[in-house]
């Protein structure tokens, strides 16, 4: 019976004393004059599998020799183990090599920094770190849409080219198929006509105006794709590859998603310490000793909801000196945004109501009868320890006259948004959504810093390996 | 209680005479003197829902004139229905508009082809034939991910932006910063110096290469995300953005992955029929007759499974004429794909053991021990009645000569493919895997025939929309 690890793991008991066949990869390897023994993994689970041989096998000297990293068929034995690092062991009665690694293999049983192991980027995968940060990155997708599906929203693949400017979101790349040595002009500006789409077109900064297109079909949307930013900031936190989550919502006001987003920030959570144990136990101790506490303190309170003048008011009075000063209609910074959720509440906070002027121009505009001076919009970020802001949301304007009144201010080109308004004209209805940063969250819950590393194949500037 | 058409027809037993609150928009509306009926759409569920309203209602006289797409909130019990078409229907106290739609609606209630509705992209997701697609895909993506989490494959995220060529596997869209009115140059040839990425760099057209990289670190992967080809077709069935799901499996040989494949395409369709019976009856009833005859067949039967060479002699044999005349090496055509899946097997057939000549550099060569004139690699395709070829996959070539001597012989760059060779020199085993275009999949389960029906905002030759 051919198993994989995590199937042996799994239900151990079911296969003592069981003939297997288990195929793998050598981590470290170890013997003495009579006996044998090969830490075996295949990827499919965070432990590996300890294997165990004697000189009754014929080929025990050539097994002692055999490199790490090379790929073994084993056919042994399940026995409980007498370790106390395991359960269960193989006693193997069959070693058969795939194929022996080259000795030079780069990723020795030393331990890496994760500097060096970027440069390694086909291997690094391979190591106890990434092979837990890319597993809980596939559980907290997985349960990221089973969130959803649950609820029945519509999981919508909004596109990744777009001809629309996204007004402002964030620096873009353009895509096309001219040949740059020499592109087609006329009267001086690139001629589009001999261009794949006839006109200008660029990646997605987000997909939000489009899943207002289908929340309007659907009620309740999401979309889960990767997104792109061409901005030049070479730092821990950003990447011009990511993927972003954008539900979105009909008949819903600003209340209602911050519930939603409350309950999926939870449920992820939850699903991945559920559901990967030894990682986050491994997280918890060499990552991010503060993690575990950290990450049940988000699950098991209610996220706070203040206004973004509660804030204000809140930092004005702190005894602490900010970098920025602070004052009501500044953009609110990291240090401002960990001071409230770190120092003050500690533990996840919804600000609210930002001021018009710092928030884009799709966002509802508030009554703001006591203070007419100071407009704001009906905006919310998500604000949790150690990170700041993972969550930014807003319900939308959808009163036509409103927006069209709000774009012509702006200076907008309203004969590219007539699609947008269009929306507007026929069956508006009051509705509300969030973008959450995917990468974000898995930084949030592994307590990995860099973004580099929560990402298989990271580009960022003058980065772009495969 | 406020609830979602979805949630009161799943459990509609539940809520009979009970007062509830639903939000909808105006799908249809007809009034007599002293009674109106609205059917109400929330999008939430392929069916709409019954509202009944009387002369008692205050603003009868309004109601009446709420144009279609109107926005609404009702009031009212629920009541078992006398009509046929419906298990229940509301018996409204109260309806309260939210938006009134410009009169002018697009989507008046007049049937619509598929070409005026593309037309009205932003529109189309709220039509029965959209509503219905749309969801479906959702269902399918869900479906893809359960199936592989069930199976404990890890979900990896290959990049988008990639600087490797892959090998002629379509033509490519460039990615870049640079101003195309006047990109830098040094020594007549683009400074990518200036560039984003210091480098050329493209939209992926597969991410098999980056997913064999986590394979040989998880054992089971697989990839669903975005692909695009610049290929200048204007044909019903491409797209230059598109989806795609690539499993990739180590020690893994073409035999495992066609039963995977043949699993993964069973369990997609079992889950659609089984979480979508609505919207399958629709597609039956108005897009293709034999649609769910044809998927039972699908799901009811053991795949075929026959080589490249029985192949070409059974279209030998065959008395038809066909367009491509048929000579062993020749690439398949839909044609004669067609024709073994529809007339022969009448079933799905895996076409194994390809012409190396007509295959990519990659796939395993095979023994070829009774025919050495005639190299084969141990290629897969898999072919459906109705479609012709939906999945195609291979085992990799593992051994670091062969593959090394193969890329020679290709005339290949091998200095850009070092991370590739590192694979098999390090740990290399046995692995395969196959590519499903997901349009083709929502195509197949559907029936409708063209990509830009099943993708929410197609992207192809000169359109380019939002």
């Amino acid at each position: 019976m051919k198993l994989t690890i995590r199937e042996v793991l799994k239900e151990y008991k079911k296969f003592i004393d069981q003939d297997i066949v288990i195929e793998g990869w050598i981590k470290t390897s170890r013997s003495s004059k009579n006996i044998g023994f090969i830490e075996l993994t295949d990827g499919t689970s965070f432990s590996s599998l300890q294997i165990v041989y004697g000189d009754d096998l014929e080929n025990f000297k050539d097994i002692e020799k055999y490199t790490i990293s090379s790929s073994l068929t084993i056919e042994g034995k399940v026995v409980e183990s007498p370790g106390k690092n395991q359960d269960i062991e193989i006693h193997a009665t069959k070693i058969t090599p795939i194929c022996l690694s080259q000795s030079d293999y780069p990723l020795q049983k030393k331990r890496h920094t994760v500097e060096y192991l970027r440069t390694q980027a086909h291997f690094r995968p391979r190591t106890n770190l990434f092979n837990a940060v890319f597993r809980v990155r596939s559980l907290a997708a997985f349960a990221i849409h089973k969130f959803f599906n649950e609820k029945g929203f519509v999981y919508a693949h909004t596109p990744i080219l777009t001809s629309s400017d996204a007004e402002g979101a964030g620096e873009m790349f353009q895509v096309t198929t001219l040949d740059l040595t020499d592109p087609p002009k006329t009267d001086g500006c690139v001629d589009y006509r001999e261009d794949f789409f006839d006109k200008p077109v660029h990646l997605t900064v987000s997909g939000q105006l489009e899943a207002e297109i289908m929340a309007e079909a659907f009620t309740n949307v999401y979309t889960f794709g990767p997104t792109f930013r061409a901005e030049n900031s070479n730092t821990a936190r950003h990447a011009a590859e990511f993927w972003m989550i954008e539900p979105e919502m009909a008949f819903a006001d600003i209340k209602v998603c911050m519930d939603i987003a409350e309950e999926h920030i939870k449920y992820i959570i939850n699903y991945v310490l559920d559901n990967a144990p030894e990682e986050m136990e491994f997280f918890s101790k060499f990552v991010d000793k503060g993690l575990l506490e950290r990450l049940h303190n988000v699950v098991n309170n209610e996220f706070a909801r203040i206004t973004y003048t509660e804030a204000i008011d809140i930092l004005k009075e702190a005894k602490v000196e900010f970098a920025y000063p602070v004052e009501w209609g500044i953009d609110l910074q990291t240090e401002h945004e960990r001071y409230i959720t770190e120092q003050v509440f500690k533990k996840p906070v919804f600000v609210t109501d930002y001021p018009k002027a710092i928030k884009a121009f799709y966002m509802k505009g508030n009554d703001d009868k006591d203070a007419p001076d100071r407009p704001t919009v009906a905006a919310m970020d998500l604000l949790v320890p150690g990170v700041g802001e993972i969550i930014g949301g807003s319900q939308r304007e959808h009163r036509l006259d409103v927006l069209e009144a709000k774009m012509k201010d702006l200076k907008m080109d309203l004969e590219n948004y007539q699609w947008y308004l269009d929306l507007r004209r026929y069956g508006s209805v009051p509705h509300s959504g969030y973008g959450l940063g995917f990468e974000r969250v898995i930084m949030y819950i592994t307590g990995v810093s860099n973004i580099r590393d929560v990402l298989p194949f990271p580009r960022t500037v003058g980065s772009c390996e495969f």
